[in-house]
């Protein structure tokens, strides 16, 4: 595809890639947790890309980049995009940061073909999406919302022991400027796909709808330590046997719900865990999700039921605390528009689609017209170092971000 | 009852609660881990109430403790008692404890009773039965029977970062006696059931016949770790889901078996155990017990060929190493009749019974005629605090020992 303007495939696979060498693992992967060492240097890496670009980058309090190219009215909201320069440990090249370099790609190809617009265009960094190294995760774009305070982030602890503040402030990355206090006319966020639905369908750009909404409950299942030995089989009160039974009958209830239900299992601890004693306590984490708020809430409620009926059958004690609940999301729909018809006459295959992993994006959606963008990843994998994903893919995902912003940011109607 | 000589009640009792007093934990438990601090006053504790009973104090190279009391003929081998007075970290103040001190008790209550034997008696206290502080457990009852070298056992290295060698030199329990020189007429072991089956059908003694054999197979079981949000529920590969469904079965083939098969999944770790990804590793411990050693292969081999079936339905892969395979084991008959018989004759309801755990005696029982007593204790609950049995029941065990000690001591047909 060539609309003009058009950007440079190859120069935003070598500055992603350029950037996978900051944190580099072994296995193509990065490391770089949120303003950890590692992080740092991204950071400048990008603000020095940046302003070689031309453009003019701020802070917020929050530790927040801005970077801006200019329009020719700077009373007019900008309109927005990016994503997160932070990493999971075991990272990929191109979770988050596709769409932080998206942006600047989208900058630099605006540059060469003298492009002015009307709105300004801001390139945005937010602050630890990922929360490996501090909490809350997604702080930046949390702070930016209104939804988190400014000094909470900043007395959040890291896994080295130092205080956010101390490391914005050793970092060179705390700025003045109130999270939120910018008015933004629009965002969109690039992304990786997470999943594996455009490759399977075959499609080069996903429109995203929605976010799904996520519920989490902590189950805690109490039998009787007791030994493996000497206790019959029918006397047994198996922590374990009962949560077995518990994630294959959620496994089910999801599955027999619709397309859209994930139920998952990921986090589960035994105690003793030890290999002679039939465990007396399993604590597990469902992560459950859903993009229909009704259906989301049934489909909780019907798990914890069939939890209890289990743990009645089983003689044992269970108790469920909810722990996480944030309800679905749907985008802007102008926006959503915007960025499906810009795909169309890009003549970018596409589908609409869901987003099942929470992003930067859903906190912006609070406080201004927002949407994403996702491309394929190659077997739906990410938070892997073996996440892959095409230079054709990430370009055609940058061409279509700069249409769907210049579609914005050119229009007189507004403000 | 009182069939003379009879043994102490309170004596006994109070005896056990004093050793209690050491290592004491504040459940009502005891934590002396084998030549521990705790472990070496327990065992200074032994030695001063053996001695003060009449008895010769010997230590063998492994700090088995053989404490004597002398018979009419020297050079008959003895008739031998005991157990192992160290515990779990949360252990109780009966497993093992009892009988080493129910041994203690027959000897006070020969003295006070002026009873001479013909053989000598032993009362042995085996080193690290548990093997909570170094490995391997049931170390001195291995060295006993020529299972485990000298040497091994002296270079294993405690939690503390000690050698054996040191702590048995430094608490003082380095004997010159080789492990396994002493000849022994027969041994029998008196333990607390930790199960329920006596106090369920209400039975004071229980005369064990067998040791289960036990086999551990190590699974793991490996899928794909990936994002709980973004992976369809039909694309997975969830290692969880997975070991559930395999848990779930093997308890139902060992339900299915007889009353004696035992299946525990004690142990499991899934990787890498956080709430939003899905597990692709799960690993985990399948202890399957039985006491004839046909069925306890085939129940293995079954579970085996199930778990792989299951791991080829959900596109997992599968690895299974077994890592203990301890063969089942029929104690001496002779000294089941005489146990057996001397319970009827001193009026204790009894019945056979297998033991479902492993103890000291089936290392003595490849070099000596053995055999174990159970009593009851509550709840069958051991490994535990809250581990308890009564003053009447505890006695009724020692009095039955001494009878069936006597019987070996005093029998003028053997040697």
């Amino acid at each position: 595809m060539s609309v003009a303007p058009t950007v440079s495939r190859d120069r935003l696979w070598d500055t992603l890639m350029e950037m996978g060498k900051i944190g580099a693992l072994s296995n193509g992967g990065c490391n770089r947790a949120a303003l950890g060492s590692e992080d740092c240097r991204g950071r400048d890496q990008f603000i020095r890309w940046c302003r070689d670009a031309g453009c003019q980058v701020t802070l917020d309090a929050v530790g927040n980049i801005y970077a801006r190219r200019r329009g020719r009215n700077a009373t007019r909201p900008s309109v927005a995009t990016g994503s997160h320069l932070d990493t999971q440990p075991h990272g990929g090249k191109f979770d988050g940061i596709y769409g932080v370099l998206a942006g600047l790609e989208v900058v630099r190809s605006l540059n060469d073909a003298e492009v002015e617009t009307d709105a300004p265009i801001d390139v945005v960094c937010w602050t630890n999406e990922e929360g490996v190294r501090f909490s809350p995760p997604l702080a930046g774009s949390l702070a930016f919302a209104g939804l988190v305070d400014v000094g909470t982030v900043h007395n959040a602890r890291t896994l080295d022991g130092t205080t956010v503040a101390e490391d914005l402030r050793s970092g060179g990355f705390l700025g003045t400027e109130l999270p939120g206090s910018r008015a933004l006319d629009c965002f969109i966020e690039t992304h990786i796909e997470q999943g594996p639905i455009l490759e399977a369908r075959n499609k080069t750009i996903g429109v995203v709808t929605h976010i799904v909404g996520i519920r989490w409950s902590i189950v805690t299942v109490t039998g009787l330590d007791s030994h493996a030995g000497t206790t019959p089989m029918d006397k047994r009160r198996d922590a374990l046997l009962g949560a077995a039974a518990m994630i294959t009958t959620l496994n089910q209830i999801a599955r027999n719900q619709d397309e859209f239900a994930r139920l998952t299992v990921g986090k589960l601890q035994i105690t003793p865990n030890s290999g002679a004693t039939i465990p007396g306590q399993a604590v597990f984490v469902c992560d459950l999700r859903h993009p229909d708020a009704a259906i989301l809430h049934s489909l909780e409620q019907r798990m914890h039921a069939a939890m209890r009926a289990i743990a009645s059958e089983q003689g044992l004690q269970i108790s469920i605390e909810r722990s996480i609940d944030i309800a679905p999301l749907r985008f802007s729909q102008d926006l959503i528009d915007t960025i499906r018809s810009t795909a169309n006459e890009l003549g970018y295959s596409n589908m609409d689609m869901l987003s099942g992993a929470g992003h930067d994006a859903m906190n912006v959606a609070r406080v201004a017209p927002t949407a994403m963008i996702f491309v394929p990843c190659k077997n739906g994998l990410s938070h892997n170092e073996a996440e892959s994903a095409t230079p054709d893919d990430l370009a055609a995902g940058a061409h279509t971000l700069m249409h769907a912003l210049l579609a914005r940011a050119q229009s007189k109607s507004r403000q």
